[in-house]
């Protein structure tokens, strides 16, 4: 059982694959999608769809976690603008017919630690420890897309570490 | 010159094709995209996606005119998904090798009815006239899509009715 966790970014977006096999969980690859910020927004985003595609085509996951979007941004204009990438990472994942779930942040963390408003180093020591990292996971992208990753496996049942949140 | 005019959205998204050819500016085809709201919003994503390679491939526009989204919206929440709808037509754009050309709602009404803040009713007559429409392009969707692809064709200096505003 293959699960890709993704927190969606327009300048940064984090992934990462996880995989459940006879009862053991690794981290297969996680990673981050930077887009350069002096190219036009629909370059940007053709950049993602075609790193994600890249990524769906590579690890073929059973399903995808998606980290939800804030509404209460401080900068509305920046939520619209992770919300034009985060479509563009959803609509590539239907594309390829692979079933996406969503969760917010506070679902994630909680899953995780047990805490809902845990703080970045909580979470990263967690994954740590859950998939026997020799280091902490890095940058905060992708120690939050295994997080999505983490969360999606537990939420659907599809655990194999038997931790129970 | 043919110019796709959209104005995006999750559940409605208006289109419009406009050419211009020998001096004369016509409407191709306007119309809407709507998704169902009881399907996910990667389905609904992957639908829109869909609907616009078709659109694109039958009229094989030279540039697109899209609305920019509000970032001052009573409801976050509805501007986020809006972005992300809008995220998605921008992405097939590029995926497409077509120039994008994003305008706010406030520049495509001045462009075409000299003021900013004109009404809907104003803004439906102004169209009428100037692609002689025998009917006032309806619903407002397909309007404000017209309005994109009319403010596009002003904006890149590629109108042909020889309209200065």
């Amino acid at each position: 059982m293959r699960i890709l966790g993704i927190d969606p970014g327009l300048q940064v977006c984090g992934y990462a694959c996880i995989e459940s096999k006879s009862g053991k969980t690794n981290l297969l690859e996680g990673g981050v999608i930077r887009t350069t910020a002096s190219k036009t927004i629909e370059k940007r985003l053709n950049q993602i769809a075609e790193d994600i595609d890249s990524i769906l085509d590579k690890f073929k996951p059973d399903v995808v976690g998606v980290e939800q979007l804030y509404s209460h941004y401080a900068h509305p204009r920046t939520a619209i603008l992770m919300g034009h990438a985060r479509g563009v990472i959803l609509q590539r994942c239907a594309g390829a017919g692979i079933e996406v779930k969503s969760y917010s942040a506070t679902r994630i963390k909680k899953c995780v630690t047990g805490n809902g408003h845990a703080s970045k180093e909580q979470m990263q020591r967690t994954i740590q420890t859950i998939l026997k990292l020799r280091e902490l996971p890095k940058p905060a992208d992708v120690a939050d897309a295994v997080a999505a990753a983490i969360c999606c496996a537990e939420m659907t049942g599809k655990s194999q570490w038997g931790v129970s949140r």
